[in-house]
């Protein structure tokens, strides 16, 4: 393909997913090319890839590359759980919210959905739909999915997470993470990832890769051995075994490897944060009229409120979001590994800019 | 991702997902990086992919890029089907002996296969399993699915095909092909992509690039829409929607906008046919002892019979390739589109050493 | 079996299941048996039960006998939607909170829940879940289902269901409902079957007779044939298809060939009536402190709450019912075919007994 | 219900299934009647049968009512296996060819099926599928199913299955038995139910009792309860919980209390063998030109060959009964606990008289 059919320097704030491959990940593809490999996974940095994530969380975890979020999620929770699992949830979760229906569908999970101030879980929160073990006329709650950092930007901090993994212990539940954004979450607790997973009672963890500067690549991280079963098998039931399994797992080494899932992962909430600060302050000096905020800013999303029309003319100045609660205001910023300081100064500008004219 | 850990020289003859990403591929996801792109198809590299596509099959077809080729076959039969439909097709299709179930279980698809001599279904072979319309306690036979080239590497011509989709069509089955090596079937055939599918009546593919040298990138193409529904969801409730779909569509511009797909598939297949040559050759002359083929070389593999023993040394030898029927002595030999000529020639001379000792 | 177990003065007030068989259902077994029928619902009884239904129904209906409750609800439902169909429920609709996740598991379909305050949609409540069409991340919501009467004992009037359906059809869903107690709405509504139903744009009805004096009979009556497609298949695929279809068959004309079916639903529900009057004069003369109720009474079950300790010293006497809302010290009592006047004026002076100690 | 619809003494040699029900089920269904029970299980009737089925198969074994043999077996076959799990059993095989897919689609498991001469598998026959453990490709053989008496009217002698239980153990498979009509292997191989189930290897029996003179009542009898997971929640989940259980249970318990189970489908047996002895002698003595068997007669049906024409003719004389494999001019005749000796010796005339116009 010869013909570039994009501008490269168009950037904006709808999705961290919007954004492309890290170059660093792209030569690691290169580097895992040439010659053959024995495929489904069997090859040499599929290997070389339990060692990074071993470094990382510690020995006697397992780790599945698979093709995307949803895949890790389902095939993950499945391992969980038997055909008579259920598993709780924010309402607002991804597994709930934007999978298509993939966790009843393709996993036969059944959801047990709790509303939320801020996305995250609480024991109070999962105690709602907590109880009736051994009713057949109940899906029994066996598993505790949380997601960090959360679809509303906010982080669990190790404590919350060591708590709520307590809860569901203690009941017979297993915990799950959503770390499509684990790496964010790293980066704003300013802690190893193991710190907020494993040694605080996470059993197995989707891990993101994709909207940290990868191609596309996720994992199934197996924490605790003892709460999954049968990935091996599930994994390639859900259609996500790939066959050149090395260049899935050569993005993976090359994120964790070194501090690549770090700095980029820093880098996305630096520039939200960058974006908060300075509305913050034209909040604070009286010159952002209509501006506010419905989220706490702890990785890199920020969730604002707008006058009406102010969103809408934004865009028509070419920055790019989404809508998250029209009926509200609420709109949704999303900052990437390649967000610049510039593309935040302008985005500033022509938020103050609009507001003036609010 | 600094340190290659393999060595790039070493190539087998186990199976074409075994190699690597052509260079044009890998230029090609570089090439479609940088800046932002709406995520989950909406990018203007799947919109390309649209009339690559249309340029091979003509205008009205609809492609829908997936991960795998699992996932393109198990999506693309669920968008043919009601859920009480089944598909009948041979019993060495990969998606009865290949998927784990997952047409079954993903799918709901009841498969109704039967036995054929070199993977190729007939007519008379699929009345053997096309009957019982109407009937609950039976589930519907409602498509036809063929691989093209078969898991025997073996090819369909184009009026095999026809004969088979009209006989289909005839009782109101539709006609499904996996094409996870449909371009090794146009080269072996000579003949345009179109001329053996859409032409010949064929209702819907999956089209495979990656083990014609892609590094992972599979389509669904709707050559017949009314002939199925759906897929949009479908896809993205089998967990096989990319986020950064434009890479994908990338790899597969990249094969179809020129003749990359044929260039590289037709390489791949004319190093079996040189080793099959080379072979029959000696075997003319006598010269090597026990060998046999239990299939024709319409493509990309050889299949071959060894006397006892010869397979296990010729692998102690670094010859990589796999049992097909352990029991009758039976092996397979793919090539790809990066075996050299020789690569086949010490191949060979490992064979006739091996023969020339058992 | 000559042994009769159990004491067959003995009843309760915990469930309209755990009534026995109406004699004339019974009979109607036995008119129905000797010789041989054909199964799978080939049968003169099973044609009988068309002609049946459309006496009630108008011309047109279909009927499909299926073995449960459950059963006629997940199966109907998926005769209305695609694969990627969700359905809108109340949060304490059967489908969601009794039947063990078969609608996600079997079924496949996504339930997008609304907490009420009595069990009953409404328009602004469907609204809360009713968006995203055309969005594969979202399970497309093709179908509302509501429950009639509603599992808090409360009614639709034919003017809410209508609104409703309205509602649902201008926006291109379809309306199903779970009537297990189609019966007692029409006797507490005193409206034909028909005119809360199919003339209040039903388009599936789940049609209960095990609630109201049958043995185990229940029916998916589709009263749109355009809104349903393949139930032929799906009953079976569900394992849902009685082989002696017969006697399920004979069970539903017998209740609803004559008035049967409506003497015995108006009786349980005069009987809840006949208790809550009662506690209500009791309420109101001063002398039931701590009483309360929670639902109005507008079918067979009164929903209450009770002072601590009351619920389990009735039960202590013998009284058999469920706590309901335990937290809350919400109980919930049933009426069914069988409950007496006798045992209703028993309960309310046992009530009255164990208050005036609380 | 006070008008019979049909004939009731019009029988035929259609299917078992197209009897009724026997009086004395009749009589246990009244018996069970009355008062209150508690649902879906909980009643004394339930209770009961546990020991029932004890005092035929011994201490500790399970028995979970169900509707009807299919939801038997999927529900027993997935309590057996995990999802990645797959069944091997003869083509012919219930759960193979009569049961519209169930157990794919809702089971989630794959058939691997093998043709046999006689419906009956062996170590050898078994072996054809029975490979492939821990290839991920493959979905995992772990449960092997035979049907007893099978679906060609043959039945497996007690050291036959214990063979085959062997086989199977001795590789990680566990056996199912497809026991719809276990009664009449009972019979037949006059041995206690317990000889060629429990005692014999199989590790779980769907029980069927409609096909032996209920009105509806399978159950799931786990005679190894370490080879049996969550039947009490698959049940439910598979849509297969009889509220009012009491009744299912009722019947079960006539069968089998005393000796009901086995005079009834000694009955049918023998009307089987009368039917074939009478032909037999008629073939022997050069009478009966162009009539063949293609099974041995070792239950309750009989599977002839006829010449052209011939069944049809009787089928306008008013003999009931179908093709089995029409392009053989093959047909079955399936008898019943209601079968006289007087509709057979009719059969015979009947037989004779068109066969001698043939």
């Amino acid at each position: 393909m010869t013909e570039q059919l994009h501008d490269t320097a168009v950037r904006g704030f709808a999705s961290d997913n919007y954004s492309g491959v890290h170059p660093e990940v792209l030569a690691a593809i290169a580097t895992a090319n040439g010659g053959h490999q024995v495929a489904y996974g069997e090859d040499v940095y599929t290997d070389r890839l339990q060692e990074v994530f071993a470094q990382h969380f510690g020995e006697g975890v397992e780790v599945f590359p698979v093709f995307n979020g949803t895949g890790a999620n389902v095939t993950g929770l499945q391992s969980m759980l038997p055909r008579w699992g259920a598993v709780i949830s924010a309402t607002t979760a991804h597994i709930n919210s934007d999978e298509g229906g993939a966790p009843e569908r393709v996993g036969g999970i059944k959801l047990l959905t709790v509303p939320t101030p801020d996305g995250k879980l609480t024991p109070e929160l999962i105690d709602r739909e907590a109880w009736g073990w051994g009713d057949e006329h109940r899906a029994q709650p066996l598993v505790v999915s949380i997601t960090q950092t959360t679809e509303l930007g906010t982080a669990y901090t190790a404590d919350e997470i060591r708590t709520i993994a307590d809860h569901a212990h203690e009941r017979g539940m297993k915990l799950h993470m959503d770390g499509a954004r684990a790496s964010n979450a790293a980066a704003s607790l300013d802690l190893p990832l193991r710190a907020f997973t494993r040694d605080a009672g996470v059993d197995v963890l989707s891990f993101g890769g994709t909207k940290n500067g990868a191609l596309g690549a996720e994992a199934i991280v197996v924490l605790n051995p003892e709460a999954s079963e049968g990935l091996k098998f599930l994994r390639k039931l859900n259609m996500q075994l790939a066959s050149k399994m090395r260049f899935v797992s050569a993005q993976l080494i090359t994120l964790l490897e070194g501090d690549l899932w770090l700095e980029s992962a820093g880098h996305a909430n630096a520039m939200a944060r960058r974006l908060r600060d300075a509305l913050d302050a034209g909040i604070a000096a009286g010159e952002l009229p209509g501006l506010g905020f419905t989220q706490q800013t702890q990785s890199n999303g920020v969730f604002a409120t707008l006058p009406a029309g102010v969103a809408d003319r934004l865009r028509e100045r070419g920055f790019r979001f989404y809508d998250w609660d029209a009926a509200k205001g609420e709109v949704r910023w999303m900052c990437s590994f390649d967000t610049s300081e510039a593309d935040i100064d302008a985005f500033v500008a022509g938020i103050r800019e609009e507001l003036a004219r609010a």
